[in-house]
């Protein structure tokens, strides 16, 4: 099956808004055997639409048209597709009701706008749009499926997951692909491959590994044909081997869902210590819902003297040693647990840079201290980042810790090695 | 001038990146007077980028082409565009320099996969990549200057930037553009229009008014041409006027950005006490470089003991009023200035959500409080979004009070309030 998607809209020109749309689309569709052949965007632009619609339709089984169904003169796609059917547009009676429907339930009065949202190709069959104003609507042009789809995020999500997936699946010859998927941290791709690639030279080409690297963490896929089930099985429990801890979640789970799921699972609660990562690590648990019955405190201490008044890091320690060393992040993450009186705590001291960095302690250089009462690990690693991601690595890291420690996982993990 | 864009690049296709790369092309052209005309993206397909290379090079004055230089054998837009062009592929003398020079300041062997990367069409002209191993080039086809662009964002942004803008700026005829452009925070889009409408109801043609909504801030533009510098400059002075302190930057600095400026200018120091913001406003204040001079403490405090033990908020008023009231939000910002010593603090509490609301307090209440010591102040706020872009309306809203309290605007803001 060939696959085209057009996407219209003058703001996507002007680059006034990024496109996930076409994204989400590609990773809906690919448990179901399809790609994107080609993808082509353009304004609101008459001519051009009418020529694309043309062009595309011809060379592909399968039209997706996103966007231009909206209230506004701009909106052509409706017109445009009436057009280059050769039919012409009129009141479609389930749009009609649809909208009637939508208006009501908002206590809203019908506008002319949202009347032009009714005028439709003739023959069209209705896309039902659960949220919206605007129905989606397909027709066939040049023997290949046109699909209309509104440009809004969240109405082409629920559309293409409840009409045009489960119809495309059906009148799909080509077999549902069996997709399986993790989030990991603490491996990077290439060293990932090379693994897999020492350790299973014959990897059977039949089951695909795929690699979506969205720092901090690294997506990894299976992707194999419904027939090859066995097949799959076995590379799924060799990578699961070769992988091991470092997968903190099968499907999509963000690291601080994981780790709150488990305090939840627990009864347990966690407090956070944070210098260099300035208040991330709280910011991404407590962004998590359901973090309030499991996050006690969080300590965003940047100065030394804050350091002291609030979690008991003491001067000697300062002095000695420096805000970046074992000494204090051992006593922040002490005075942390004591002072909230939580069963887990994790913190972080680092130089976050561009400035402040030494010849002795360059930067990108933090201490992580982490664990729960007279339990309490200690680690320095380095990053060699810009400011912004060297804070999201070290929050990462600091959700990972508390992760593998909550879970009871050991040994200490190497994130980043060097491979071999 | 028309200009198209093409993409290459199966990651594109399958969705396992967002492409950026075309909005900051389409924003970097605006000055210029130039539009993108037509985007098409494709995987790594040799017949379709010939295809595309031919029909968009034919339809058009420039072509882009973004993608498919690196050492891979997937990357083929050197050989198709030799192709395309009629002329073999060879040593580039140019490319050869570059890489050479390249591998040396990085103390690498030049590998065979970097030598695929000198083999450009015969009679190209090179495009320097200042920071990355693969050369751009350029060449004529069909009158189109084609001109083929690393996919690496970074390298593409300083070769649009120091070649590809200086040289279509000599080669465009159409006059460059103005472009004015501010951020701003608590007017929505649909508001701002009315209040131009209303204020300004022949506003000139020839000055574009342009919007780009990323949640939670607005940014707004000003778009002439040359020829129209006086218009442009009574237009510039009337948005300023109605928009007032709502702009918090003329650019594109963040919030957090500016209100760290503002404290370093002032050698003052700030602290934060949130609750449901769950650490955000201090994650966003010390994710600029800088920080450490003026961020004195977070508090996050999310359980009612820790608003009693870390900020002394009374347990009466905690239990009179509930954690989210003005009474607590009082305390907790005055507890934030006293202990952490700091010259302003701001302190948040409401229910994010999804649970915790009840009939009087909703989710999506919240309280703030503001100020300095002997000078705080609070207001009752409610914005119904989900849990995460409610704690990111909420940080920001902190911020923006901390920015007004700063630089000493008053009166309060009315955030996002229905226009008349």
């Amino acid at each position: 099956m060939k696959l085209a998607l057009l996407l219209t809209g003058d703001e996507l020109m002007a680059g006034d808004i990024i496109d996930s749309n076409s994204a989400e689309v590609a990773q809906m569709l690919m448990p179901l055997g399809i790609r994107i052949h080609r993808k082509v965007t353009i304004g609101d632009d008459r001519q051009q639409l009418l020529s694309q619609i043309r062009t595309l339709s011809t060379e592909h089984d399968v039209l997706i048209i996103n966007g231009g169904l909206g209230p506004t003169q701009d909106d052509l796609t409706a017109e445009l597709l009436a057009e280059a059917a050769g039919v012409p547009t009129e009141e479609h009676p389930d749009a009609v009701a649809h909208i009637h429907e939508w208006c009501e339930r908002r206590g809203l009065e019908l506008s002319p706008a949202n009347w032009k949202q009714v005028i439709l190709p003739r023959g069209c069959d209705i896309i039902p749009n659960e949220t919206g104003s605007a129905v989606g609507f397909e027709l066939e042009l040049n023997d290949c499926r046109v699909m209309a789809t509104p440009g809004v995020p969240s109405e082409l999500r629920l559309m293409m997951k409840n009409a045009i997936l489960p119809s495309l699946q059906a009148s799909n010859d080509a077999q549902r692909l069996r997709v399986d998927k993790w989030q990991t941290f603490g491996l990077g791709e290439s060293r990932v491959q090379q693994m897999i690639h020492d350790t299973y030279p014959n990897w059977p080409k039949e089951v695909d590994i795929g690699f979506r690297a969205s720092m901090p963490n690294l997506e990894i896929k299976l992707i194999s044909k419904g027939e090859h089930a066995t097949l799959h099985e076995q590379c799924r429990n060799n990578l699961l081997a070769l992988l091991g801890d470092n997968i903190y979640c099968e499907g999509t789970d963000s690291l601080a869902k994981v780790v709150v799921d488990l305090l939840t699972a627990k009864g347990q609660t966690v407090a956070t210590a944070e210098s260099c990562t300035g208040g991330m690590i709280a910011s991404n648990i407590t962004g998590v819902a359901g973090a309030s019955a499991v996050f006690e405190a969080g300590f965003v201490t940047y100065s030394n003297r804050m350091k002291t008044e609030l979690l008991g890091v003491s001067e000697t320690s300062l002095i000695e040693h420096g805000a970046v060393s074992e000494a204090v992040v051992r006593e922040m993450v002490t005075g942390a647990l004591s002072r909230s009186g939580a069963d887990y705590a994790v913190a972080v001291s680092g130089i976050a840079g561009p400035d402040g960095g030494t010849e002795e302690k360059p930067v990108g250089t933090y201490w992580v201290a982490w664990g729960r009462a007279g339990h309490i690990r200690t680690s320095q690693m380095r990053f060699r980042f810009g400011r912004a991601m060297f804070q999201r690595m070290v929050a990462t890291v600091g959700l990972d810790l508390l992760r593998r420690e909550i879970a009871g996982l050991e040994p200490e993990p190497q994130y980043f090695q060097r491979y071999k």
